[in-house]
């Protein structure tokens, strides 16, 4: 193998455990003679074009076990598609810094940019082995059993639910029906993670609204109504974009009326479905909307998520040394009595543009909700299982 | 002192340790041979008129501990003011059910309950000792340095504001604004909050919106402004409620036109702000509402709030039980080098409808800022500081 410069960047949403997968990944170049400069781009491809490197080797050591436990992305992030002119650039740059290794840590479009960079140096002999690192909270890329990021993520939808139920049931008929609003545009896994807290039918969340199935306003609503008949509460929780069956958005911006400052007036899924519910039932409703936080919260952290962000960032490097180029890290799930993952590899090319979302085997659609089969397969990622709350036994004192 | 039983109810918004306060109450209680039996409201005053009473004293062993861990109100909570012909059909209860005794865990609404029940036991000449037990996450009754069930909120707002925060520097050109929307309809000690892991100036939040002080929609867009061109982000975290100089509020329920599914759209403060930044300012902006799961957070509860909220509730047993009545537990804090704090008693007819609101001590209404001595007051409440994420030395490589 080629000695020469490492480079590592972080691209898209950042997560709670995207810096493990950096330190994984950088850990283990320290450790091999072949690597000489490790280099972080600074906000990502952005970064790279600009040649805005971060000297990764000049760090304190004392800082890699402590960004083990720091949320978001340490390099700095983007959201950038490569364009064609970008590409020539960027070879002219992997050759002056005598840059080698590439490791890309992101969700799709960061595959494909990798995937780019590594037909590109390949095209012109250039000798370059580029390796993507999944990470995602929306859990949709292909061939991986799932993405790290997502465990985390899941662990906080899954608590963020469990606990604001139990605000609603302190108080059933104040608001009787809530409405939590998770990340999500195109796959539920988000959505569907907030049921890893319910033990039973009457355990909350009721209703899960999910991107891959079309809303149907008058079943959601005698869905509602059935569940409120039932629990006298109704915990509904819905991904951020949600389509009716004429693929038309609930709740898109819609400059609708402006308010007491002039302002036009946007409107959300989550408000959406509070004002539905309102009007055509006639019950209080109001939502949670955690944004941001869910992707970040360092209390929530899954540590098994955490851990296999830091094994996919180390088997990433460990890959490229072995000469593995266009390839993504995948996790990849052992059929053992208990949760077992090692790691796997997949072409890029394979990658680009598949989005995987949640199968129909994890959802009934006829009921808004998931199925065993999807707790069995999202509960492990998670971590511990959440706490079970105590209850009174709320037996009558009778009348003297 | 007179033997006889005992009520205990919980009333209001519930908390992450309003389970705390009822276990010390009934651990108090279970210890004491004057108290016969031991009553729960089921919902509050609203149970008690309808005769719905829990025996805590036939609760397995081994709940009691658990419920310290367990957020929102086990016994159940309302929202009900008391009428004047409840009263005599209360104290026909409390006769009926030879209770003697009644602590009612709430904010200033169920301090006036606990209040006038007191007042008519007394005025009938029946011995009756009625002690109220502090408990809001708005921080906002009189006479106690603070209530039980903010701190731990406080630590939540904190720790969200933190980690949104590294989101939006992982990418401050993709969204250079957040907004985040706290609870406080009056008083602005949780958006106060969000500043507690802030450590100078250039850290978020920037900009803090009470409810205490007006808002000026060009000051405020100045500000902003401002904070943008220093820092290149802006974080602002803001109250719920939100009046302007005219007393109107921001982002009102106003039926200002229709979605796509002809439902009048409403706009709340977080959303109200997002648009008029977009409008005015052209910077793309977003919000996190973390809603009732700022109130019930299990992960974020603050020890110490959880061990003050357990002692009050023992404390206002003792007090009923020394013959004290009409009265409310306090926090009593000490002048001693750590934070160090007791309980008092204050009469309830002295804390009816007054609320605390923001002293102008704590806040800098020209820079929108809390001061040190907010800090200094407040970050006590929440437990450990909040962690210090680790950063990278950016320091740039040089072009070969």
């Amino acid at each position: 193998m080629v000695s020469g410069n490492l480079i590592i960047g972080q691209s898209g949403g950042a997560t709670a455990v995207i810096n493990a997968s950096l330190v994984g990944a950088v850990e283990a170049a320290l450790a091999d003679t072949r690597i000489a400069g490790i280099y972080g781009m600074h906000y990502g491809i952005a970064g790279l074009l600009q040649e805005d490197f971060i000297d990764l080797r000049q760090q304190d050591a004392g800082l890699w076990p402590q960004l083990l436990h720091t949320p978001s992305a340490a390099l700095g992030s983007c959201r950038y598609k490569l364009q064609e002119q970008d590409i020539e650039r960027a070879l002219d740059i992997f050759r002056r810094y005598d840059i080698r290794y590439l490791l890309y840590i992101g969700g799709n479009d960061s595959a494909d940019t990798a995937h780019r960079l590594a037909q590109a140096a390949h095209h012109t002999g250039y000798e370059f082995y580029a390796i993507s690192i999944p990470k995602t909270i929306d859990n949709d890329l292909p061939f991986t059993d799932h993405c790290p990021g997502y465990g985390s993520a899941a662990r906080f939808i899954a608590a963020a639910a469990q606990d604001s139920t139990m605000n609603t049931l302190s108080m059933p008929g104040h608001y009787p029906v809530k409405i939590i609003e998770t990340m999500g545009r195109n796959a539920g896994w988000l959505a569907a993670a907030s049921t890893l807290g319910k033990h039973d039918e009457a355990d909350a969340p009721h209703i899960v609204l999910i991107p891959e199935q079309a809303f149907h306003k008058e079943r959601f609503l005698t869905q509602v109504e059935e569940a409120y008949r039932r629990y006298g509460y109704v915990v509904i929780v819905a991904s951020e974009a949600l389509r009716n069956e004429n693929g038309e958005a609930l709740g898109a911006t819609a400059q609708a009326g402006v308010d007491a400052f002039q302002h036009p007036l946007l409107s959300g899924t989550a408000q959406t479905l509070v004002e539905l519910i309102k009007q055509q039932l006639n019950l209080r409703a109001r939502f949670d909307k955690p944004g941001d936080f869910q992707r970040m919260s360092s209390q929530y952290v899954s540590p098994t998520d955490r851990q296999e962000a830091y094994l996919v960032g180390q088997k990433a490097l460990e890959a490229a040394l072995r000469g593995e180029s266009d390839k993504m890290v995948t996790l990849v799930r052992h059929d053992t009595p208990t949760y077992h993952c090692t790691t796997g590899l997949v072409e890029l090319g394979e990658i680009a543009n598949v989005q995987r979302l949640i199968p129909d085997a994890y959802f009934d659609a006829s009921t808004a909700m998931v199925t065993r089969a999807f707790h069995t397969y999202a509960q492990p990622l998670i971590g511990e299982p959440l706490p079970r709350y105590a209850r009174l036994d709320t037996t009558k004192v009778i009348s003297l």
